[in-house]
């Protein structure tokens, strides 16, 4: 595959997907030996607009373990006027003289799409707004499952969470949706169950899918629990608890023996920290595999140039 | 040239400058090579005391290229009580135990040249205060010119914007005035014309220059167009308008076919976008040599030592 | 010595001490050599939630000169309210995942001790909390002792300041209090004294020591004069004046002539700068070996792994 840029996890067919997945895996072997030089000389920015130390620092921790260098900003917004006043078209144009690709968290949906658009270099997009994408997040959640689980074909897989503006989530719905046999729990209160859109987009693909508000209705089925995030303010202006789907030692006897539990991270109360000690806690796993997910995307956007 | 530091423009002379644009062709090759590691084990520090990103990224870049490392400080200001509250001079010499180059921006004018009488290393003044200079800018501007026109010598350039206050166009003047039967024409509103400073200098040096507020009176002259950034704010506190000025297609057809426009970027509405395609649209051209221009300056610092 | 994690100061002992000692000057030679290469591959990343551009820059040039790479944060707290969200416990089985070694300064007392207990990587505690420890600040200053007076054994040290609060000059007096015949004088204001904890431990321990409140009854005793930052807002609140503490020239006449003068900087009015010209001015030699420690401290944990 020749990949030019990574703007959205849409973008990635199945065989993308599993060409990036065989060089991820190359990647893990890799660091384990130490990392690599054979990127010395090449310099990646991230240019955040809006803070993520963790994005942020994995992002540049793939670039050091290929060899590279890296320009970085930890606020670029919060640090220049400058920058705020201009186009954000400009400011691509300008940076890519500097590098060799950029690393885009910007705070607007489509604002990687429009970067693209201008540059002259690979942009990788970091998240862009709330509404926006953030494919490398949709790529490593999938590239885990198929690691600890040896294929993605046949799964059943639990998505628990604020459903309806859940961006993780919905990629990996989106992206899961692609395989076949997959099964797909929806788990939450009514008010933020999972939107129209990804219910057609399943029914026009013929994905079997189940919305429920129970654990007990799911969780014994299912080889895969993705928890997520909880908005609190949100969810107290909703008025909803939403405290009977944390994950805890209780939950965890519900599950099958061979699932494997993920959540983005950082998790507040909705992940036990008992639960951390059980082999199915797949989350710190998933956080690392993001280390070679992004490592493999930077090889293949520089063997396309 | 012995370079031991940078500080303001004035200091470099013709054959100085001469030099270090052969050089700066040099590092475009280099660049182009995919960079050096000459310069591998040496470290340059990035003191910004106010935030700048493209600056920042254009110098660290720069040290990438060479092979070098790089600490770096987004906004040293904002971030650390202690530095505000200590003395200048003390923090250069602590941090001068650290590397091998600072590059400092601050937010007093002369504050570079107070860090350069402590420092037992190189000194590159990145900007000092409003009313102080930025000489790596000034030296791309006149680099660019050079390059793009293949002389300096019999150019005429119109500098345009708020010139009363615009520290590029005042440093871009002076150091023209080094070069033989160069002709400049400042074009701008009477209430924002050149300062007297500047003008006597010119007549000091018998520097043919013309004071024109009407476009028309100018475009079909010159070689150069140097437009500047406007201040909105400061327009509409004089209550000015300057939107006559702006670079559009229009303006464009009254520019000889082989003249360049030049900006310092970024920029607002006083250049249109539909400019950007034209040839003549010299300024991301501009930006990018700011890279091989900063690199050039870090050699020659380097075998100074 | 197998080093883990660099806590706090008190869990060095004279031998560990010495070993590091021995190791910090071979780094003073390697730096005049121009650094070593051992250490490339190797990633550190600085997670800073309290700003100090000073001790920043001093590990991350340790860790260049080493060879090695950085993943930086300047103010991790400020920009990022998912960490600050989220437990630091999780934050740091996150980053471990990105590098080799975490410097950790962090808002809460006890904070690197909490890192360190979940760390599969080792932390190194740049400061946590106002109540906290940082270790690396006390060992640098014993190494200033050690190298200046080429000795630790019965000397004479004076502890100047508000010592009722002041953590470097506490962690000093403890780790003192482990060498022979060695004579502290803590000069304060009564009541800025130094405060019982430190008291009781001398006298378990049998060292010497005296209480002063008027200079000229310590100063032409002492080998070391160790002066610490004033707090202004504090000393106003309790209307307490520290001027006829400052060391000026005056003051100067008063010492030995071999003594030296020791600051942790940066410095406001309590060192006149007339001093810095004295050769017994030991400050900048002092934050320049903070350099040196740090690189012996890198590479005895990365030897231990």
């Amino acid at each position: 595959m020749k990949l030019q840029h990574v703007i959205q996890s849409q973008q990635f067919s199945v065989p993308n997907l599993m060409e990036l997945f065989g060089r991820t895996r190359q990647m893990e072997k890799i660091v384990q030996r130490g990392g690599t030089r054979d990127y010395d000389g090449k310099i990646m920015a991230t240019l955040f607009y809006r803070p993520s130390t963790r994005t942020r620092f994995s992002f540049e921790s793939a670039m050091y373990r290929l060899g590279g260098r890296v320009l970085s900003t930890e606020s670029a917004k919060a640090f220049s006027s400058a920058i705020e006043g201009e186009q954000l078209e400009d400011t691509i144009r300008i940076i890519a003289d500097y590098c060799d690709v950029i690393v885009l968290r910007h705070n607007e949906e489509g604002g990687a799409k429009r970067a693209a658009a201008v540059s002259p270099i690979p942009i990788i997009n970091a998240g862009d707004g709330a509404g926006g994408q953030h494919p490398t997040q949709a790529l490593l959640d999938l590239y885990t499952i198929y690691n600890e689980c040896n294929t993605l074909d046949g799964l059943s897989v639990a998505l628990i969470g604020a459903l309806d503006t859940g961006r993780t989530v919905r990629s990996l719905a989106y992206l899961l949706s692609k395989f076949d046999r997959v099964k797909l729990y929806f788990l939450a209160p009514p008010e933020l169950q999972i939107s129209q859109d990804i219910i057609s987009h399943l029914q026009e693909r013929d994905v079997w899918f189940h919305l429920a508000s129970d654990p007990d209705e799911v969780l014994a089925h299912v080889d895969v629990v993705y928890q997520t995030r909880i908005d609190r303010e949100r969810l107290q202006s909703k008025d909803v608890s939403m405290s009977n789907y944390d994950i805890n030692p209780a939950m965890l006897r519900k599950m099958k023996s061979d699932a494997i539990i993920m959540h983005p991270l950082p998790r507040s109360v909705e992940i036990d920290p008992a639960v951390d000690r059980d082999a199915r806690a797949a989350y710190f796993r998933q956080s690392r595999n993001g280390l070679f997910v992004r490592m493999a995307l930077l090889t293949m956007l520089f063997e396309a140039e």
